[in-house]
């Protein structure tokens, strides 16, 4: 049985940001081996997500501006009396999900033909990291 | 260490559409010959999910009303200049997942007496596929 | 390769709590043995999720808070004509997803240094359970 284990780091310029991944994931699994597996891709931070969604910049800004509906930034939560200004974050990571998890068969990710690997940053401008972990055969 | 893959396809007769799926998920791990281990259950489609719920249909009336009011039809996502006309559909995909990942015990998925997996269909009318992967010993 | 599997069972206090359970599955995958590997945290309930975020009280109140706006008790759910009134726990459940899957690298649950584990109880009051399976080497 193989493992392969890498961590990505991001230090995203805008606050709010959304990084197509599925290049690194890709590379790892490559990297681990393993013909016959799973990925994992996990974000390690709790105001950050990863998604399977599609590659389109439109749909982006679509599902930015609907996050941002559900989940808005608000002065008023519990958590700012930490000195945290966040909150907002924390709740667009429980909504999207934190990971994902990926097949791999005869090599190569088993995804559909529209499906991108997203990292979600939801609190960035500072360095974050994702968990990448193959396993398989 | 034991692998088996499959894939389903869905051609639903309406738009949204809520599909049981716990006996073909049961079948698979029965054909994979796993006694422990786990399966992932993943749609491969952006427009799709997948979920652990009741099999209760008011319920699923419950669920997609609550998604239409979460995620719903608009004309005017960004995502539609590209001609597509599916932007809720990709929000309500990410709302409730694309997957989720079974425990199999003693050669049986290791689920809670009333949890089924479903198939949300959110674009359908057209084939669209899931992917089974059964992973274990 | 090596699987490990066991059950905890929660009955809250309140009909909707947080449980913080990182303790209890360091403890499982502790005693697994596995150094390389994952494992899988998944509600066996429909009324429940898991989820990890941070572990501040303050946040926990706004995430109740915000679930319960998005997902609200409703008298009139098609769910309630089955005898339930547990419509809105079923949403919640939805809303978070019910599991999460941990890596393992070096013996240890590979987290980042703020993430940790949340049982969240949606329909209380009575016995519920929750596995954890770790597979690995």
């Amino acid at each position: 049985m193989k493992f392969h284990t890498e961590y990505l780091t991001f230090n995203t310029k805008k606050h709010r940001e959304y990084v197509h991944i599925t290049p690194q994931v890709e590379a790892a699994v490559g990297k681990s081996g393993v013909r016959e597996g799973m990925v994992l891709v996990s974000a390690m931070h709790i105001t950050a997500g990863v998604w399977v969604n599609d590659n389109e910049s439109g749909l982006i800004g679509d599902i930015d501006e609907w996050l941002e509906k559900l989940a808005p930034f608000r002065e008023d939560y519990r958590h700012h009396q930490t000195g945290e200004s966040n909150g907002d974050s924390h709740l667009k990571s429980l909504l999207v999900h934190h990971q994902v998890i990926l097949p791999i068969t005869a090599g190569r990710l088993d995804l559909g033909p529209w499906q991108a690997v997203f990292y979600a940053e939801f609190d960035g401008q500072r360095p974050k990291r994702v968990v990448i972990k193959v396993m398989g055969e």
